[in-house]
């Protein structure tokens, strides 16, 4: 299965992938409600009483990985536990739960000339999604798009193939027992990367292209993709500590933004403190952030404020440490503050800390970023936390899906016109 | 202005207006709406009272053309008559007239935590619009970016280059007026290709780029830009004469549909017939498309109930005319009639005739264009008829804006969060 193939296999093999996904769309695209239901309920009880055969599948994989000599941290991301199974049935169950986007018609107003125009939400079509070693994203990302009427095509980290196989087979069993397509999830076993290539280059059969994974992975994805991409880059968050800032608040945010998780996209890499405040506020957050064992870089003047902190580097401000390290600056005012965000961000999630509305005003309007906020922790810019349910990645794009992306980023609207015979004059 | 310049020149040229152009855009994204109305009437202004060296301008343009023999019809595009300066004008006073979408909050909601979430609409940032030869199309894109809190790039085609740099000149001078960015609009005036290549590879500067022109030239920009685009591919456009039509709309509809203009790309190229109701509706239809001069082309049924019917090519039926041609095909049921427009559509604008709701549900449901019409004519696709105002072209993509873009196809929302000093447990 992991063998190189010669590459007008990979093409062919990857043309009737597209091709099937395609025709298997189709039928997903007016699928009922109730029968999709019904099949990601099915999905999920074939995982958890599949649970030995997919764990055998794991075992395969880590051994393989293990023999290869794959680092812990991603051998622990590979590891299909009994609790990260019962998981995966467990979001598939939060996804029936959701409501289905498709169908809604919206704004269907009577126009002047007497038709009557609206909006009907429908699928993207097929879906391709390119991610690394986590093999529950293999039901988590085929749960979400089979919701939202799309066929996907899924390929994972080829140290996760028997896994993804094995996972893909629980599926392809549910769809069938339910009438639904059973191409409507397809998983790329090929291991070669020329597979990701021909993905890629397959708009005929593809719609869009959702990478999911490092930096690294994202970049090679976007430059070669000639479908469109919904991605995410990169979150370099910020807090600022306006002069207006209820402190206790401030103080409460800008620690639990960085210490809460430090390994997520959403949390702050940079802390902005208004002048004004600086000396309260970081009188009280250094020692905090030192008990915590997060270590400090700071522009000259935080230096004036606090004693542990070593000068932060040009490349500081737009570095995402995901780690527990902070970049902190002192700036004048909100302009200061938001020149720095726009300079140095990546426009994911920024927040302000203030009590003073004209500031909040500005600040909601002027940050151009995909989740803007007063006085929350940017650890909120979730596809949960936001009551989208579960979601499919955060988008840092401007088109089409920006910030959380759930089941309406997996569908698109397009124009339903009703007349009564009506001509255009 | 349109010798070739050496490369480093051209990049550095087009760096330096992507810089300028990501500034302004910071401004114009909080400019009020009634400064941009007002920008929008003062640009109006000076178009109509600068009519005189607008044309003059123009007639370098239209000499330099004849000169290097441009086809009359692309001579007659190029023209700016004292009619369509005065359109020109009238197009802005329409945008100023529309509701100005950037910052209206929508779905704003608390959620279990405490924080409330809503979505707020911002504009896009720069938009690249790439144009062939009317000048038309600097002031209307121009008007409706501006609308929408954007800075535009603007490239038209070499040959008007005069032209869109004095309506530039308006612009420009009606955004001093009012206090908004200079810059907010700029014109590439550098007539070599390349400026085009470079503009296509500026991300860091560029949100989106918009193509209007004809195939070559959009086939070609998706191919080469590494920023998105929202484009209009062509429309292969379809009438479905159902066996349960009522037969008079059906005739009015597929005639109208074909002859009112033959150009557009909403004009049906293909008119689908079910076999119970051919003999009747062509009987009619038939002598009347022979009268308007329309040139029939038909599938072997066609030809057992048209006499004056020539073979339609496989070719034919995935062919956008723009002319007075139509294939016909009878084919057996609905199934038939979305199975053709699937198989050769190009997924733009399609039309049922029946009065079977069950019927019309599965048409508007199974048929992927970005619209779907029941008992009215293709015709309509169009952001006037449609209620959105100007369009800035009609996407055929499926990501971000489908059908008809007007001034929302031009913005995007962002999540914003309302805390009380809210963390993340």
């Amino acid at each position: 299965m992991s063998q190189v193939q010669p590459e007008h296999n990979i093409n062919a093999y990857m043309q009737g992938l597209g091709r099937r996904a395609r025709e298997a769309a189709r039928r997903m695209a007016h699928a009922d409600t109730g029968v999709k239901n019904s099949a990601l309920l099915a999905i999920a009880d074939h995982i958890e009483h599949g649970r030995e055969s997919l764990t055998r599948a794991n075992h395969r994989d880590l051994e393989n990985a293990r023999r290869t000599g794959l680092e812990d941290a991603l051998l622990d991301r590979l590891e299909l536990t009994s609790g990260r199974i019962a998981a995966m049935a467990e979001g598939l169950r939060q996804i029936v739960a959701l409501p289905d986007p498709v169908g809604s018609v919206s704004d269907m107003n009577y126009r002047p000339s007497g038709i009557q125009v609206g909006r009907m939400r429908v699928p993207l079509g097929v879906i391709g999604i390119v991610y690394e070693s986590r093999p529950n994203v293999t039901a988590d990302a085929a749960g979400l798009c089979l919701k939202a009427g799309n066929a996907a095509v899924l390929r994972g980290g080829s140290e996760a193939i028997h896994s993804n196989v094995a996972i893909a087979q629980c599926i392809a069993r549910a769809l069938v027992e339910n009438a639904l397509p059973e191409h409507a999830v397809q998983v790329v076993e090929i291991a070669d990367r020329e597979a990701v290539g021909e993905l890629l280059r397959m708009p005929e059969y593809v719609d869009v292209i959702i990478p999911r994974g490092g930096k690294g992975l994202i970049e090679r994805i976007t430059r070669e993709s000639t479908i469109p991409v919904i991605k995410h880059l990169h979150g370099v968050c910020h807090v600022y500590i306006d002069e207006h800032a209820d402190i206790d608040k401030a103080v409460a945010v800008a620690y639990n933004a960085k210490t809460q998780r430090y390994g997520t996209c959403n949390t702050m890499e940079t802390l902005l403190v208004a002048e004004p405040v600086a000396q309260q506020v970081l009188g009280i957050l250094a020692p905090m952030y030192a008990d915590a064992g997060v270590e400090l870089r700071g522009c000259p003047r935080t230096a004036n404020f606090v004693s542990e902190v070593s000068p932060a580097s040009e490349e500081d401000w737009s570095t995402e440490y995901l780690a527990p390290i902070l970049s902190i600056r002192v700036v004048s005012d909100l302009n200061a503050a938001i020149d720095h965000i726009h300079r140095y961000g990546s426009q994911h999630t920024d927040a302000i800390i203030t009590e003073n509305i004209t500031t909040a005003r500005r600040f909601l309007a002027e940050v151009d970023s995909s989740s803007v906020m007063v006085n929350a922790s940017t650890r909120f810019a979730d596809g949960f936390e936001y009551g989208l349910g579960a979601e499919i990645g955060i988008s840092t794009d401007k088109l089409h899906a920006r910030g959380p992306v759930g089941l309406e980023g997996l569908t698109t609207q397009k124009f339903i016109v009703v007349g009564d015979g009506h001509i255009r004059k």
